[in-house]
């Protein structure tokens, strides 16, 4: 995985340890271990899934106490199992300590974003359908969980409102109808923005066709309607299904023949993946 | 529930704004909807739960355009079932589409929590004891997420590692024993800073209540062995018990007699409570 | 035009006017004009062309005085003769001549850019060829500039680094040939993301069309070359042509049947419009 | 040229940076650059100019990829020849790929305007006058650009409202006249506070010249006027001429005898100095 | 008094807010105080002095509660005397209360330095001397402190290292001596920036008044000598007594005739204005 | 001393340095001393006292010129006579120079409070009592002004409004007295909070003591009834005294038997610590 830039890191490891570290600081560390003593950790996968986040949690630990050497030893996007160390630390007691709750949350929230993303990943494997996540993300966190997306193996969806054109059932209605809104998106969209439409029946589909759109999203389908729908489109167009997405019905879904299957609780909802510091 | 100062909850909505309007603003919307349009909506819950993040919701709308108007029907910590009407919207169409998903994102994050927390506050409402949450928190969220928890039901603990003394195992270790680890805490402690202390075994406890401690924190106890502490205990100091914690194990850890459980899952792994906007 | 989000705008109009006001605010305007004294004035245009930035205008000046009274006489995108007032400004004296000057430089800054947007747009009124933007932008402003090449009536090209693929020479020479570059992009690329490549031989751009791309970036043609690459693709790409234009040079390139001819010198080398503010 | 302080300068690159790099970073080299390819680069002159701004482009880099060295060869303020090599990198190619184009807004930009400057300070060096620049800034960049003015050889204006009382045409309309508006600027100005007035007739700077002001700013005169204004003051004041200066007007102006010339286009309508980055 | 701009006020009550309210704010009021209580308050003078700051205040309740009507009585500059009511305040009993400290922290501090400014003001009042402060202030209050001291009736010397040259006795020493430090300043200096210089010798004295500058500081002089100074000087410069300045020797230091006296004490050292708040 | 992360001190030194250098840096210094002149300077004492804030002084330093190395000779919390070295500086003239200031400023301001706070100390330490900090602290400050408060021996209280329940006469006014105070105040308090309760009599400190706090606030007593109110509470909680404390009077209010004594001017009254730094 080629990692996110530091630029875009730094803000939010910086603003996670402030909201830790308050107005004091660690008082029970600075209270109760000696400036220096040493130690030695590992951070150790207490549960099978997919690594993601540990730029940042190396970053965390440079901000603390930049001599605390931080060891990847499994990269993010690895498969890990319980019991796999996934990086070492090395240097000052105090500075492992303080630093290791905001280095475990990221880890834990990322790695759990990864882990169900490369669950329905491998649901659909069989497939030619890739999984992609939403714009359902924990505000202020979207760049570093689409980034966890990609770690589990998934495809990113817009990464904001101004990206690509996505046209939903609300801008339809109060846009007065498919061909109205089609004509005017295009009208607007600059040469490198694409433009996908919401549908949820095929009469609409039919309609978008006859348009033209660069995706289609349908919406709330059964497998056999997604299959009647990625006939009808013939690939003339790129098909994502999405609403009602798990694991259970992830892989009949991808067999309808789909491009792509959007899943908002890979960002909302994924439980942290249990990650533990052993000093 | 008391709301959160708006001066602090501020810089998160326009953190999540930004993030989502990035460099060109809502293109579809703008290319779409016409700019005299009005419309109402309503945020209507898909789900049962407890609401928490209203406040949010509106300073959302409010900063996408001061015209929208947002009227609350059921306030943060009221239980909602599905197809309950939580909030309704009234103003011109484009601000309602702008600012719907950062507005529908911290309202299920937020009533997530809440809504787990609540799970958990009535399978223990039998017993003395309270839920409580931990630092296990999605970085840049801790306080927005303590006041979910609150709204849920239930009480926070740490909001940093500064605001109170929590002595862990690897504290005790590193520090020389729970002796020497309780007598600096206690000489580095102002006198509105309380000491907590992390034991697993009952000799540790012993330990800890010759000494003193305002709270002692039972990890990884089973029931019968909780029990067995809250009775040496006997009211001489608080008792939290940790690890473990679900909606099954909660109320036999409680019916212990501990005075607090706290849960990692409750701000770390809630899935996000499904609240739609209707228009 | 649709204005862009205040939630954008307004970082850049504060930045601006703390840049101006400094540690101690407007001395001479405090030390001079009385409280009291109200007034009125009118941006004028001095010189023809088109305007844009009048939100940022009204923005600065709501920040230094919100009794001031801003109004929009020719709005954003609006043709203007030397004389036609801009906008009207009515409140006190102080707040007026404070706010003065960054609403101007503001305002003659992207007036500028819309007006050489425009005039490179008529030139080429007669082809199908639109004119858009590069990245070649000033640091700190580029999605204002590009909202004022949409003014000037330009289309825009990618915003950032991040939300096109876009394949330089560099690119395609480190990479290994466009094969390989072109492999590449497609399998990193999400489903919303176009790919765009730059070729400046026609053997390049044939390779190209073996492949397929979403837009070809034609660099440095002459007029006949880019009329012979256009026969070549034969609309099965989007094309761009670059390098070298001037309103000298843009019809003849535009002629040649490209979709977009982009220009650098819009947003980094376009000179202030001239407009005054009369008090 | 002594540099501005690394702590005026990383807001802007890193501000900069962010704008470019967006939600995803540089998505187009991370899919084709393999991480591990080194590269050689050089910032070369396409242009005859002035070099300024070489301390944001090598910050720049530092930003992107602390691993970049990137070596000086012509400092801020050299004038160079088309094909002179400006500076030198080398380091990972993703590196220099990714940092390029917001080193080179930055580069060409400044470089615009210190070339600006220095044309107008060759065509008047046979005067004793000095160019100086305005208020007339790219809002964000003030500092910077007043840099690049003392790169070409310039003198800087003003920082701010606050660091200078200038008195003009508006203020002394809106103060009853020039007596009143002086008498109060002297009565408010510090003791390191200079004070400037604005007179466009010759009658108005006999005025002034009774009372007294530190500088006087001569607007729109011919260069006649401005020889007369300049035998009235004989040298009880420093005389700055303004309006209408170019490169053609410029030595007429500043053969007048006056102290200064300003000129507002050095700084909003400099065209960039063509500079390129050869890999 | 002219107040300072919003603008620049607001960052730092913002600060200071969000300073005091922490994670979960007022904890206390919310607890105990109904949100429907409405409360009516007085700030009250316990001690005599001058006030300063109430435009802080003042935003500081309307950040907290915009609710709350905050009414100045005696604005700032104004001398108060024990038991006078400097502002009043009326609404929502919760948020006078947790605004109440935030804006005393404010207005204390700010009062006491134009309290300490006013008793020198006073003390020198029968010369031509003023007082001016230094750049010794608290950090990040540097703005508001120096508008503190022009509310007690003193004048500002340099805002920042920027904004005028200050020539220390180690810029002289390191510079090879008085003749070489003025002559590279003269170079250096824009015609809007005043050159001072420090001397603690008459013979240094003599040395500047042979090269000329618009400020000398007589450093640490006893009055007699500043006299002697003052006779060397015979008016061809403003000269400035520093050292030692209290306010049992300002009177003697500004009878010797020096255009100023300036003292580091009315900002680092000045003790608060005791204010209250009557609920 | 622990001293506190460097995360929370990096904003407070680079606000401090970026209001003094302003928008040009410090134009003295780079006007007349050579860019290679190296320097040797010392902080030293020219008073007794405590130091505080050495980290930040290193810090303003590192970011002036990393190049300047900054040797602590006296770390923080030692007791320093006049002519004691604090600490050594060694490097670029220029970076010692334009650093100078701001590193003073922090330097003179915390050391003032810890001295101040030693000063109550020492007359106390024949008692049991701790002096302690309020919230009368610097806005934007109060995290280092805390810290400086340890530095002189103190203890802290509250950080902010959040961090404890202090329930003061106002609240106990609004709410109704002290049982419903204290009532709501325990319903609310997370089990980590403290709860502390401000009396003026003794009746009210019955009533207290009928219904239990965690500290009692013991404000404006005499040293008699503070003796007295001492055998009232008989150890079975926390007493501390406030109100009048001063270096007179804190011997007699010490030894009443109170556990702390609080005093405001600690933060917001000290004098500076006078520190020199020779070059």
């Amino acid at each position: 995985m080629t990692g996110l830039p530091r630029l875009l890191l730094e803000p939010l490891i910086r603003g996670a340890l402030l909201e830790d570290l308050g107005r004091a600081g660690d008082i029970t560390t600075d209270a109760l271990i000696p400036d220096t003593l040493m130690a030695e950790a590992a951070f150790v996968a207490r549960q099978a899934g997919v690594v993601a986040g540990l730029d940042l949690a190396a970053l965390g630990f440079a901000l603390v106490d930049p001599e605390v050497r931080f060891t990847i030893a499994l990269p993010d996007g690895s498969a890990v199992r319980p019991g796999d160390v996934i990086a070492r630390l090395a240097g000052p007691a105090r500075g492992i300590l303080t630093g290791e709750r905001v280095a475990l949350n990221f880890l834990g929230h990322l790695s759990g974003i990864a882990t169900a993303t490369a669950a329905i990943a491998t649901a659909i494997a069989h497939t030619k359908a890739r999984v992609t996540c939403t714009r359902k993300t924990t505000p202020g966190l979207r760049a570093v969980e689409k980034y966890a997306v990609r770690c589990g193996g998934g495809a990113n969806h817009r990464f904001g409102l101004d990206d690509a054109i996505l046209i939903k059932d609300n801008h339809i209605a109060l846009a007065g109808g498919i061909a109205a809104a089609l004509t005017r998106a295009r009208a607007a969209a600059g040469h490198l923005v694409k433009i996908e439409i919401e549908v949820d029946r095929l009469d609409q589909l039919a309609e978008v066709l006859k348009i033209g759109a660069d995706v289609v999203l349908l919406d709330n389908m059964s497998p056999a309607m997604l299959r009647e729908a990625v006939a009808m489109v013939a690939g003339r167009t790129i098909t994502e299904a999405s609403g009602g997405v798990t694991l259970q019905t992830a892989a009949a879904m991808a067999e309808s023949g789909v491009d792509l299957i959007s899943a908002g609780f890979l960002t909302h909802s994924a439980a942290v993946l249990d990650i533990g510091l052993d000093i």
